[in-house]
């Protein structure tokens, strides 16, 4: 399991994993031919809530080698935490939780993982076999509508799920049920976002063949056509060698795809001039000559919209075209100019080709390409300017943004809560291997504290070194809370920054200002929360206010905090009313 | 809005409340016609968090006199408040969310509300109508699984909630909006289960004729057919003379039908021996000398099952045969001496009549009884008594369960949370006019935290006098603790019994009493929670450790602390592994 710097996954990390995950027993538990399956593609973290429906299954993971527990506050978080997990450890999350009253509190982690392309495998434990057609009502299971029903309907649950999973099995027999959770798991890996397993808790335990094992999995969307997406290369190529003024987006899919590697080999060779996007930050390496500048439509900076749409070829790869990752639909290319390269299509200016993965394109792009025929670049100038916004506060988002552009590492590990600070991040150049996470479609408030947790997990069970960063509002910490209790027990220590600008600003900004509804219990005492959750002493975290500018400065140079050797929570005082311009903006799209 | 033990509800505040809420203005918002009918109907309250599809509407909460917001933590804590509400206000609970993010987050209270017979509506702030076939994607909303869908399915959510609602409304213009209200509203109060209201951003503030609010809304199931009600009633009645030992049951559904008042009548006049449910408590005055014990099949106390067992005449009010509630089935009557009586059908021994609710049936019975051909009771002697467990802790359940019986007084609102502890309240009397709330057959853990918000809300909104007393778990806290924060902000001060046995011990019964999956983050500050979440000065609560049976009497004994001026929270130190005998016994069947 190795972050996106480095390029070596999947190859070598699934030859080792698949010895940590196979068996020598000939027969197996249902559970644990589930876990060992998960382990042979690295995950070596499962998170969740235990309930009735669930436990005989949660027994097997201490059979697996490597394989822990993470037990967490809710499901909601859980599901957050698992993402987190995925995103970083670019092999599945895993959560587990228990029938109806599990399954219903996580639907809208699974939401956000489905929106935003993040594989997630969620095991629900559920009724037993030996109940689900008989009389009477279990509990955690709603009744039917119909008051004569003699039977409440076992799989009420799992029909409300399409819309969030790209696919979703229920086992009623564990002999086709390990060929369910093959099947599944291939499918959350190709596609890149969750699915459900259904499992009654009198199948957890059930005996199956475990030589189905040494049978690997797919671990990547295979590749149906090679001649295609061969040729698909070659048409693309040829456009780039008959413009002008070439352009490279690195967008959210090249990641989730894990071909970034590929795509920043080839800004490398080629030197094209290259753009992120809100979604896709850290795709490309920020601090490469060739790197411009984010592009959002009419939400970048100045400048940079005018320069990208002048392109004639535009080499937009992973695209994902989400609302909030277009500037609201606010671009304007040439269509000639345009190339999306996308899981399930390209399109090459007015020409679409279907059934062709783009992960599988560029790799051809890569193999076949002459350099010498690629356009020299040109580099513009005096675009990407900062927009500054004043604050009542003495501390304003853009200087604070401008404090966190020099606080930041190689290698360091972002992540932003869905918060007014998240739109301050396209202006932040990310140093070198740095990277970053935010939930910056689904926009989920709450996500980011649960999720640094399976990113720290992560970043523990791959043996990452970088630091851990998390920028979180006020108003979407008190959703999610509790999982900072759960910091203390896994002993991960991000250096946190709590934003504390007196309630909802995002929703002042679009609606409301000063209405009550944006407000929040005005009194938390967040310096005072690590001390509330588990570290009575005060020996495992460190706190500080920050109101000035000079504290922040000072703070932020420091260099004995610079080392993430504990819990660092910096409670950063904002003003109510202040965001970077471009969340102002957008409100005017 | 009157609790149970005053059966004036619900035609004089009715009559009261329609006053506020109608207005005089021809044309009013749409938002602002939905909260008129909801203040019509006693509400004074609405939960739930604010967000970028929601906030119009928000606005008119403040337009409807005597009508205010509760912002809560976060969604699913929402639900449950407002389910809290209607348990205990005897009107709809209401909850306003956003969408995707919102409405995902809030089902599992909506599936809870659903099984346990509360009337919430939840009211969802969607996508505007404007964008809703329009290319592109929207934040919050999950594209489809067709990759060249040109627009996501902006009802993807709408369809997943059939199973946990009774009714859902999709406005899609305010003219047939207003009718799909009154139907919705009217839906849900009859059914007592919850409702969905899916309104788009841009119909909130649309203006609609007020006139409608003059109709008034059936706030109750109208008795479609009341020759046959009065004919079951007849039958009842007849069966009821010609037995020799009568008994009666008043369930759950008896409160949720707001006819408690009249079993209790009934009960009164007729002296027969009485018995309520896990989930009926309260339904009956447990301290009327013809109340005997809390029937669960084979999980009553001794001498109970084989009591009740032995009648010939069950008058089983407002049953409600779910699985916890009925001692998991354990239940052996004669199948000739049942009555059930229930909202959709009646059924006298073998004798299945549909279509007749017993709310109207129980009416007609108090109006034909004649006492004098009702059977003179006969006390049962030497039953109904209380199994004590040991424990290694100096508190006992057991002794805690005693202790607590003495602490009660008449009035008291009694909250228990799914905990190991629940499961002792059937051992403990209630006093005169107490009430008792628990989320006794969903079981979500989590839920009593917020429930208390929500009905600590409605007390203060009907002026109730009454003490509030939380029981609840650590494991359960941990799921929903930030809640409490809104208890400082809503000014309400229940006494909270933290019982802390040291993680998921009703899960350590059920399943792997050592496993690190039962154990949750072991160094919780309890006492340090309300400082951390508001009251930094500790001014407005109070708090202590009760590790001793000393301490726990003398501190009940504390008459300074028997009022309630702040919030109290007791942090009780239980073992791990003790439960109530009928929690274990529970395993068994």
């Amino acid at each position: 399991m190795v972050p996106i710097p480095n390029p070596s996954y999947p190859s070598e990390t699934d030859l080792a994993a698949m010895v940590e995950g196979t068996t020598t027993a000939a027969q197996i538990p249902f559970g644990e031919y589930v876990f060992r399956r998960l382990r042979q593609l690295s995950v070596k973290s499962i998170f969740g809530v235990p309930g009735d429906f669930n436990m005989n299954l949660l027994d097997h993971i201490g059979s697996v080698e490597n394989l822990k527990w993470v037990g967490c506050c809710n499901e909601l978080n859980a599901g957050y935490a698992a993402d987190g997990y995925a995103r970083f450890s670019r092999t599945l999350g895993v959560s587990v939780v228990t029938y109806g009253v599990g399954e219903l509190s996580i639907m809208n982690a699974i939401g956000g993982s489905y929106a935003e392309w993040v594989p997630q495998l969620v095991i629900v434990g559920t009724s037993p076999m030996s109940k689900k057609s008989a009389p009477g009502q279990v509990h955690h299971l709603v009744p039917t509508r119909d008051p004569y029903a003699v039977a409440p309907d076992h799989h009420v649950y799992e029909k409300m799920v399409d819309g969030i999973c790209i696919a979703k099995e229920s086992v009623e027999d564990v002999n086709a049920g390990v060929q369910q959770v093959d099947a599944l798991i291939e499918a959350i890996l190709a596609n890149v976002r969750p699915g459900y397993l259904f499992l009654p808790i009198d199948l957890q335990d059930a005996l199956v063949d475990s030589s189905r094992l040494n049978i690997p999995l797919k671990t990547t969307a295979v590749d149906s056509d090679p001649a295609a997406s061969k040729q698909v290369a070659e048409n693309i190529l040829e456009k780039l060698y008959n413009s002008k003024n070439p352009a490279i987006i690195g967008d959210i899919l090249t990641d989730r795809f894990h071909v970034s590697h590929w795509v920043r080999d080839f800004v490398n060779r080629t030197k094209i001039n290259n753009y992120s996007t809100p979604m896709g930050k850290t795709v490309l390496d920020e601090t490469n000559e060739s790197y411009i500048a984010e592009y959002n439509g009419k939400l970048s900076n100045p400048g940079v919209k005018e320069t990208i749409e002048a392109s004639d070829c535009v080499l937009h790869f992973g695209s994902y075209l989400a609302e909030t990752n277009t500037g609201i639909y606010s671009s304007d290319f040439d269509e000639d100019a345009l190339v999306l390269l996308t899981p399930y299509y390209v399109q090459i200016g007015k020409k679409l080709v279907k059934g062709v993965n783009f992960s599988h394109v560029i790799k051809h792009m890569l193999e076949l390409i002459d350099i010498s025929k690629v356009p020299t670049p040109v580099r513009p100038v005096g675009i990407n300017t900062i927009v500054n916004t004043p604050s009542p506060a003495d501390i304003s988002q853009t200087f604070l943004a401008a404090q966190v552009e020099k606080y930041l590492q190689p290698n360091d590990v972002v992540i932003a809560e869905t918060c007014s600070f998240q739109f301050a991040f396209s202006d932040i150049r990310l140093p070198k291997n740095a990277l970053y996470f935010a939930q910056a479609f689904y926009l989920s408030i709450g996500y980011a504290l649960p999720a640094t947790l399976g990113i720290g997990v992560a970043m523990k069970d791959s043996g990452y070194e970088g630091r851990m960063i998390l920028f979180q509002g006020d108003g979407s910490a008190q959703m999610t809370i509790q999982e900072f209790a759960t910091y203390l027990r896994q002993d991960i220590k991000p250096t946190i920054f709590l934003l504390n600008n007196n309630g909802y600003t995002v929703e002042r900004i679009i609606h409301g200002p000063n209405q009550l509804y944006n407000d929040i219990q005005p009194d938390w005492d967040w310096r005072g929360i690590f001390k509330t959750f588990g570290d009575k002493e005060g020996k495992r975290h460190f706190t500080k206010k920050i109101a000035t500018k000079e504290e922040l400065v000072s703070t932020l140079a420091d260099e004995k905090l610079a080392k993430q050797t504990q819990i660092q929570l910096y409670e950063v005082i904002l003003d109510k009313m202040d965001v970077p311009w471009r969340f102002s903006a957008m409100q005017t799209l």
